[in-house]
């Protein structure tokens, strides 16, 4: 069975999407109690950022989004032989570690919304956002620390060498902000998207790989598998940044755009060389983008060949994952839930 | 011997200085190459707040802070027996964390002069200062993690959950600016305290004991040395914040209460029922004091008895810290190292 067969396999099965029933099933009391231990302010800050409380603390019945992350964890244990239960702690980490990352990236970026919902900093401000942050990080290794298990010094010290990863690539995101628009290499922006992206899915299978007792060699090429699944990932999130349905994304259409994202497709499409990329360079120069300005740019963008090759580009990546998938995993039949995962994230539909 | 005649050696001894000095000898080698570790940006933001380089990058020659806290360590672990140089990540991991609450609290304090330096975030930024920050904290975590040494595991939860205490108390720190001049109870206002403070140092008390090999009630009791050594440390700190020498701080004098700081002589003062006390909340119901409303301010809060106040409590809490000290080392002889330390934090010239 090639690569592709497999693929195809989990594609028609679209297990996906129960399996990530199932994962926040089995880790949202987890993480829930976690994020209740916390005292007083900053639990009310983490529980809105879940989507578990309305800002003035009443109950809530939003999602905590999708749980790729934590399915990811136990996806991993699970192909290599272990109970995905005994992995849950990973699981809970990992989700918290993620969501400590987007409180912050939320700050940083000044964004406004998300998950259809004002961003916590826009309700709490600043100063509680940060600090529930901070301690959203702290409880990540803290549920980590306090796991018996075995494999959960190992899984800390992943995770904490991950973060700092994390922490590289959001301080690169926001670098290439302010840098001109012939002035970032697409060789720099994949780097980045994998430190930002790429490292927490990794860090997530290679925590489920130590759960199940794995040796160094099926951790290393279980966080490969999940880096490359998370760059094709990241590919397709930039593609939904600007092509995206606001139904679907809890976000204004083309907002990446508005915000002078130099995403992926975006960079793509200014390093073309392409009379469309130099029509972008020149919308990228306006200190604002109207409605129509985003439309164009999005059309500038497509023209210079930046959402072909975003695509073909995710598509490399998932091949490169399914092959670092077989060195780690060598039954095919065990892979089946990490590649309906795989398949999932990257055909989103936008 | 007395806990009295003990602090009355350690204080003719005057060895806090040398023992500081001996602890960043030993510690920043293993704190240097961590915080290099670091990618790009980060690690020069990073340096700088610790003051090892300027702003453009070279080198300084200025100092990282005291050391009290990697000085806590080395000096618990010694006192119950074991090498203190075992313990040199432990050392590493609470200054680490200590500088990631610096970096933080300043971008959420708008504080503009640390250690008589701009801050971070005024040099680079709040978005790269607070990405560094969070670097730190992950660094603090996975400096524990990467320890072979058999404690290390414990001092990770132990650390982790003491994060989420500084978060709280910073969190607490903030909650309390935002509210009239007497809704803020002192007690409250020592129980933010003792997350904020407190709680590092006595964590840094704790790791040196698990490094020793101490058992629970040991561990306890070091926590609760440092605890109260912590207060106390606060308290004096507070008073510095109103009639510190600038020369000494690094701060303009009356900082905290140019910032209408609720700093504890503070709320001891507003809460006092004096004239003075109401005279304190008229001026800090301004939303500008200039020079001379700080002078005023600050000589309100020694009328309604806040200076006099701070100055017992923090005698208080050394006592309550011997005695603890006392409980985790019954051997006057090996605890004379934590009490020069502790001596040290509470007799700082001001």
């Amino acid at each position: 069975m090639t690569s592709t067969d497999r693929a195809g396999t989990a594609e028609e099965g679209g297990g996906a999407a129960a399996l990530l029933d199932r994962t926040r099933h089995v880790v949202n009391p987890q993480l829930r109690s976690t994020v209740e231990s916390l005292p007083g302010s900053l639990r009310r800050v983490a529980m809105y950022h879940f989507g578990w409380v309305h800002a003035d603390g009443s109950p809530a019945t939003g999602q905590a989004g999708k749980a790729i992350r934590p399915a990811l964890v136990l996806a991993a244990a699970g192909a290599l032989g272990a109970d995905p239960a005994a992995a849950v702690r990973g699981a809970a980490a990992v989700e918290l570690a993620h969501n400590f990352t987007l409180l912050h990236d939320d700050i940083v970026d000044e964004d406004a919304t998300r998950r259809n919902r004002p961003t916590a900093w826009t309700v709490f401000g600043m100063p509680d956002a940060l600090v529930a942050g901070d301690a959203m990080l702290a409880l990540a290794l803290r549920v980590l620390a306090d796991d018996p298990h075995p494999a959960s010094a190992a899984a800390s010290a992943r995770l904490a060498a991950c973060v700092v990863e994390l922490c590289a690539g959001q301080q690169a995101d926001c670098a290439f902000e302010g840098r001109g628009p012939h002035d970032v290499s697409l060789d720099e922006c994949l780097a980045m998207a994998e430190a930002k992206t790429g490292a927490l899915l990794g860090a997530s299978c290679a925590l489920g790989a130590l759960y199940a007792g794995a040796g160094e060699e099926e951790v290393a090429a279980m966080d490969a598998f999940g880096r490359e699944a998370g760059l094709a990932f990241q590919l397709i999130d930039d593609l939904i940044g600007i092509w995206g349905d606001p139904e679907h994304t809890g976000k204004p259409a083309g907002a990446d755009l508005a915000a002078h994202k130099k995403s992926l497709p975006v960079v793509a499409a200014l390093t073309s060389g392409t009379p469309a990329g130099a029509e972008l360079a020149r919308l990228y120069a306006q200190p604002v983008l109207d409605e129509k300005d985003v439309w164009l740019a999005a059309d500038a963008v497509e023209r210079a060949g930046g959402r072909d090759w975003a695509q073909a580009e995710a598509g490399d990546r998932m091949a490169r994952a399914l092959h670092q998938l077989s060195r780690a995993v060598p039954d095919p039949g065990a892979a089946g839930d990490l590649l309906s995962l795989a398949e999932f994230v990257t055909r989103r539909t936008y």
